[in-house]
């Protein structure tokens, strides 16, 4: 060892091994690939035993704040699925979209087999006094500390993600403490108090722009914004509240760094596929609502698309996975009969309870279905 | 008291008053009104002081199996509207969607502050040989009673409603045991066990249709299918077990009772609306996940729609909510400029922390803004 290696906070110039596979980076700018690249989202978790007995020792946020921690549970499911002969296509840095709250200085627990827990969420506008405008830059260096260890470690294997979770969807946490069944406080806060209420998305806005930048900055190669809860929303509050700041997003993302893929996840958010074609995210990630053709001829080849195998479709024996996996490609088929702008996923994220064989079955599906004869 | 009414259980020949408020009936039928008739999903709740007094004395399904105090409760918003001069256009009898599961042999609990609760959900599909096929007749003759009651009691102020879970919405809940976050052990054996699947989606379709007939012999006037957890399939996946059965159950009762108007509310289905529309459901209604202006151009006419103000919507003072109404209903406008075909409610039930008031200043808003100029 020596001291010459650029310090992982060191924002420029890391020597970075080349990368070997850019099929995602190829398809998100609708380039020709030779298949369909795939990754999963959440596939470093806990349907991997791997991850199981790391998780067993620390706790997840001690994993998300350990850059070797968090190195180690991303490079997991590349080690598994190269062994299996179904290599994926992306790796996406362990950490997680609630790392914003905290660094503006609320406090999130991870409650076993309930999920993220905040002690003291916001419970009126006047609270947003006790938030801090964070420096993004500081208060989440341990994330570009993970991302330029991780890029280091994958070797130029596949492309890194970095990732945020969306506005609404954080302000949804930061109001309802934890998950919800119908994010009714949170709306209430659209409907009653709209003035606070894009107070608090600018500043998410903010953060979050900076973040991502950074995280650039510290080796991503792709990014992702998270917008779990959109589905919550009406077609007109996520017309006021929800695409607006996903939008200006993308612009002040893109004009900081216009070569990296941007790729957005609306989920459920069905109603805003026409409205997000048309901002400068390259890439839309659709759930499993949404009909691959249908989705095809809505954004129409403004961006490429990401998705959408339902999850639980992985619960089915793999001869059934592949025919629910060349259903789903022939949807996503252009009117050339292409597959380009298609990057391969899951509809929403592995579940604790899935088969890692039946993941790999998936992997296996589209590669050897979308080959370029 | 004389022993020559006939007994609540007997579905021949009731003396039921007459009907005074037809709106809901006429709307159905695309004839006009006078206003846009409107109720509320889930108007008898605990977001009425009235009904947490019945509640504090007797637990849910005490009250479900109870006539008179399925009747009080019924007639609560009735009564409280009224009062404040903002009239509903229906009721809709207190009782559960989960009363089939039990009829069919499963214990259902329901739990303070969690929900339903199935001690023994099915678990795998060998349990299927555990539920009996119910006499629907006796099996559930309290919800007849209580109808036939309710009806009396009601006066013909306006029509009553009789309402069902659908088939998949009922397995969901009995596979899961519960709510569920993403109900995957529900999907999984959709996936993995599609025979077993058929077969209870058969049975409760089975069991669904005699008692929604039973239900009209006993005084219902309009009858509604909760699909609530349609949502959480694919559009494919609908297309196999939802909507075929969802079909069938409307083939089936409108051939025994064609002139009571049947509704089907398939919640989260967004893409399902084309299909459903080409039933024989006259009326279709909508989460608030649905641009108006977009199922109206989908439905075409094959239907009456109702819906579908965000329930989160009632959080807000009274003049946004009146605002929020205002665009609801403009957006439900027809080529032509009417609002015929149009029932008001709202895109998912009452919360029991809404405020009364502000659930009457939307009903006084349907009515002030659709009167017929």
């Amino acid at each position: 060892m020596t001291n010459t290696a650029p310090a992982p906070s060191d924002f420029r110039g890391h020597d970075f091994p080349a990368l070997r596979n850019d099929r995602l980076l190829r398809a998100a700018r609708h380039e020709p690939v030779d298949h369909v690249p795939v990754w999963l989202m959440r596939q470093a978790g806990r349907y991997l035993p791997e991850f199981r007995a790391v998780r067993a020792k620390h706790d997840f946020f001690t994993v998300c704040r350990t850059p070797e921690l968090a190195c180690e549970v991303t490079l997991q499911p590349l080690r598994r699925f190269n062994a299996a002969g179904a290599p994926l296509d992306a790796s996406i840095i362990f950490s997680d979209i609630l790392v914003i709250p905290q660094a503006l200085g609320m406090e999130v627990q991870m409650v076993k087999g309930k999920g993220p827990h905040f002690p003291e969420p916001l419970d009126r506008p006047s609270d947003l006094d006790s938030l801090r405008r964070p420096d993004v830059r500081e208060a989440l260096r341990y994330v570009y500390d993970a991302l330029t260890l991780t890029r280091h470690e994958i070797g130029g294997a596949v492309p890194l993600f970095g990732f945020t979770g969306a506005p609404w969807t954080l302000m949804a946490y930061m109001i309802e403490g934890g998950g919800s069944k119908n994010y009714a406080k949170a709306k209430a806060w659209l409907y009653a108090d709209s003035d606070a209420s894009h107070r608090l998305l600018q500043l998410l806005t903010d953060v979050i722009v900076d973040y991502l930048i950074a995280q650039v900055g510290a080796g991503a190669q792709a990014l992702q914004v998270f917008d779990s809860h959109a589905g919550t929303l009406t077609p007109a509050a996520f017309g006021t509240f929800g695409y607006p700041y996903l939008a200006q997003i993308a612009q002040r993302v893109k004009a900081k760094v216009p070569s990296v893929p941007l790729f957005v996840f609306a989920r459920g958010a069905h109603y805003g596929l026409d409205a997000l074609a048309a901002t400068e995210y390259d890439v839309i990630s659709l759930d499993e609502t949404v009909m691959p053709v249908a989705a095809r001829a809505i954004v129409a080849g403004r961006a490429a698309v990401q998705g959408n195998l339902d999850n639980a479709a992985l619960f089915a024996a793999p001869e059934t996975i592949h025919a629910l996996t060349e259903q789903m490609l022939s949807g996503f088929r252009n009117a050339d009969g292409s597959l380009t702008g298609l990057i391969a996923n899951l509809g929403h994220g592995m579940l604790p309870n899935h088969e890692p064989d039946h993941a790999i079955a998936y992997v296996r599906a589209v590669h050897d279905l979308s080959k370029a004869e």
